[in-house]
């Protein structure tokens, strides 16, 4: 339990100050923040609160989206997530790093914008110590969302900068079915930045952004998964992030407690 | 278009003996055979209407589906099969290996599962000269369908067998958004045994088995993956094979000249 962080969106129709509430509560230490709600109540006051609560900040959801049109703007962007992330003293900034273009059929070039965004932006991270998390999505997301497939590709592309400075993310729902999983988290030692959890489960449901499940409810091994990045040397936080929209219609009390309890079953934390 | 083979899924409601006609009417030279919709005219009525009609079948779907609980059943039709695609001179067998089996999380034995029934059933193709066709299947599809998820580690599972046995699928749908796409289509030179067509459609249908499009409607880019599979040697027949629910609302008269005519568009044959 004292390594469980609640990622807001778990409860997504709860405010920052009522997710903070729902963790001190609940007994859990740490929460990943998104940066809707948390301009809602304002970047210093959200700092503020969590601080009073003494709760850590496993992550900031999230930078990214690089392979926008307006390369001006996603800079600007990020910048300032980047900003906030510092503000927070969050564990990282996770980054979505966006799919294709508008229009654009071209693969190879949207994953070398990413390249080129990410090398722009490293060196402001830095500056400001926060560790940039790159998160490789699912492959059913390629298109729209995530350019990133594969912790592998996520890697590839991490490896070129301080691991302090560049991490990547381990979000089982994303590289559960990777045959080269084993091997590819061996070698993100050092530079996992973030490890969220929650299941795939079938039939997918009909909104493939809702379509994440309970730990326990779907298909994937967890105690595989979470021993593959303990003896990768990862003894952070351990975020559960669920985007269901089942979940979503339930009361925080009513879902924290479950989270609580089917992390406890299915990590062994 | 001397290229084109229209696989009969993508005229999901037609009777084997209309597809043939649908064929012979477009002038398309090639056919994918189905084995629910051959079982209803019989193999051997099947094979000599094919024969009759002038068409090369391209490929027999499918067998597979290894890791079921029962091992004799999955043998027996699995031979079945065989027998079927040696009676039709089908140019290969696809084989959709299966998902994990009920209640099990463990994808690693459902993998070790693949090899195994792989290693029992070559000799048996062998011996008929029919060339098995392992496809790997898009990650959406690991937990329920298809626990081999790239090229990759379909061309490990191949490798152990005569190219002219044990081939591999390369199907758009599957493998269009793989980061090493490029180096294992150029490894799989010599045993490719089926190329297959399709589109990836946003946002994705709400029932993932009938999530394609046609060429043309989505995100992937044709020229680039023929291309490869070009370069990689293969010079055999091109098949279109498309679940889609709008596109099998249509009668096939509607959708076998725009699929010959996007197949002209799009991939340049």
């Amino acid at each position: 339990m004292n390594r469980l962080s609640l990622n807001q969106k778990t409860i997504n129709s709860s405010t920052l100050p009522q997710a903070i509430d729902a963790c001190v509560r609940a007994g859990i230490g740490s929460i990943g923040v998104w940066r809707e709600p948390l301009q809602e109540v304002g970047v210093q006051r959200g700092a503020e609160l969590i601080a009073q609560a003494g709760l850590r900040v496993s992550s900031l959801c999230r930078g990214g989206f690089f392979t926008g049109q307006d390369r001006a703007a996603v800079l600007d962007d990020n910048r300032r997530a980047i900003d906030e992330a510092a503000e927070l003293s969050a564990g990282c900034l996770v980054l979505v790093v966006g799919g294709l273009p508008a229009g654009s059929r071209d693969l190879i070039a949207a994953r070398a914008t990413v390249a080129d965004v990410l090398e722009e932006l490293a060196p402001y991270a830095a500056d400001r110590s926060v560790r940039l998390a790159l998160e490789p999505m699912h492959p059913i997301y390629c298109a729209d969302r995530g350019v990133v497939s594969t912790l592998g590709q996520a890697l590839d592309l991490a490896e070129w900068f301080d691991p302090e400075v560049v991490g990547v993310v381990v979000d089982t729902f994303h590289v559960w079915w990777d045959p080269d999983l084993e091997r590819q988290i061996e070698r993100a030692a050092g530079r996992i930045a973030s490890f969220q959890v929650c299941d795939w489960i079938t039939p997918l449901p009909a909104d493939t952004l809702l379509a994440r499940g309970v730990m326990g409810d779907g298909h994937i091994d967890f105690p595989y998964i979470a021993g593959l990045v303990a003896k990768a040397g990862y003894t952070g936080d351990v975020e559960v992030e669920i985007f269901n929209a089942d979940l979503w219609r339930q009361p925080a009390d009513v879902v924290v407690p479950l989270i609580a309890e089917r992390f406890a079953e299915t990590c062994g934390y």
